[in-house]
């Protein structure tokens, strides 16, 4: 297995850090090297907010329910998704400015995560350890006026990145078989390959090192997606130029 | 630099392929490996539909705006954000259905694109060359009839794999100065910088080995965002159940 493959397959998400630091340099070259992804029409519709400052950082750790590694982390970055140089170009080439158009919204939301996923394996192949921050979006519109981003700019999810203290056991994925289709969608075979999957989250769930439970990824998943709505979601899109139409 | 930055820096877009064929333990294996990706709540919302069929290939080519390396790529896949394994497991849960929530929609593109991401540099670290295909979006509606999608289930882009025939120039990306702020954002910095890249890309479009041109970003991204609104989009989105509240 190549060094790229191996570390993909070895990701787990990091939450407890040592206190040294990420040299500047080395933040640096990993966002420059992450910027390699592709991009929709190359229009690069990514920003990074690095967040140092100790109370932004409290205040951040408390709209992602408490998550206190966001404070004690190296670095935490929130990883924007941003149309406004874009939307600066349109209006310079007097081609008039974006109107919120859903397309535009998931080719930033896209660009954003591509850039975000080699950064994360970028870092991980320097020895650091990484955990996305969805929970930013609990109140976007607090990280948004905290940042002071502007009119076509989203915070999609923050990152923390540091060195490791602890790494956990891996978590192992659906089967290739459950999300591969040929030709076109199997409705009919996810029922029964989602029972065998349970079962071996649930054998994981139980023989992990530390926060055992009875649980399956069914139950999980199901129980999150309903306590994660986020029902603000859409209004605060629009209220920042995005998904209007 | 270690493999894995290095392989992010010389990543470009592979649209011209020879005719050998990718083993298919290879595909199984990168995709796989490419789920070792991070996931919002481990709900892993995604699948990937692996189209071979000469007809189907044809038909999204044309879709795509007549990108003819859909159809000479060894390997052409649908990359979707797919949140019905998760509203089965909420139904059975007796949780409730999910009720298209702007949330659910962005962890699933997220979830998608991640995986995505791995998938290509994982790819490009076996020798292959990729490139996504956002035009698969043109006419998503068509595409997802094809491919007999059900709701909950969207098609985000397509990718391109294939052994490389002929390896375009690197396209420099936007300097870190430029998407990387501190603490907030910084409104004033971005236009000097822009002209300064916008340069920079002038050059890149001038001297490169085929296609030459005279533009820079700013030009280009501005027509490209014009020309692809894809005013549709939202309307799809809503009929395959998402993006409704």
């Amino acid at each position: 297995m190549n060094p790229i493959l191996e570390a993909q397959l070895n990701h787990r998400s990091i939450r407890s850090y040592t206190d040294k630091p990420i040299d500047a340099t080395l933040l640096h070259e990993l966002i420059r090297h992450a910027q390699g992804a592709a991009s929709s029409s190359f229009i690069q519709a990514y920003s990074i907010i690095r967040v140092n400052n100790k109370t932004s950082r409290q205040t951040i750790a408390s709209v992602a329910g408490g998550q206190h590694w966001v404070k004690s982390a190296a670095e935490f970055l929130i990883i924007c998704a941003d149309l406004r140089r874009v939307e600066m170009a349109c209006v310079n080439q007097e081609l008039g400015a974006l109107e919120g158009n859903t397309e535009h919204f998931i080719s930033a939301t896209v660009d954003a995560a591509l850039m975000a996923q080699n950064l994360m394996l970028g870092a991980e192949s320097e020895g650091l350890g990484a955990v996305f921050i969805g929970g930013i979006r609990n109140d976007p519109e607090k990280v948004s006026e905290l940042l002071d981003l502007p009119d076509q700019v989203y915070p999609v999810f923050g990152l923390c990145l540091g060195w490791p203290d602890a790494i956990p056991e891996l978590k192992p994925r659906l089967p290739v078989d459950v999300i591969l289709h040929d030709e076109s969608y199997d409705k009919d075979r996810t029922a029964s390959d989602i029972a065998a999957y349970d079962e071996q989250i649930e054998h994981y769930y139980k023989e992990r090192g530390s926060n055992q439970r009875s649980s399956n990824w069914s139950e999980q998943t199901a129980k999150a997606v309903q306590k994660k709505k986020r029902e603000h979601m859409l209004e605060f899109l629009q209220k920042q130029g995005f998904v209007k139409c």
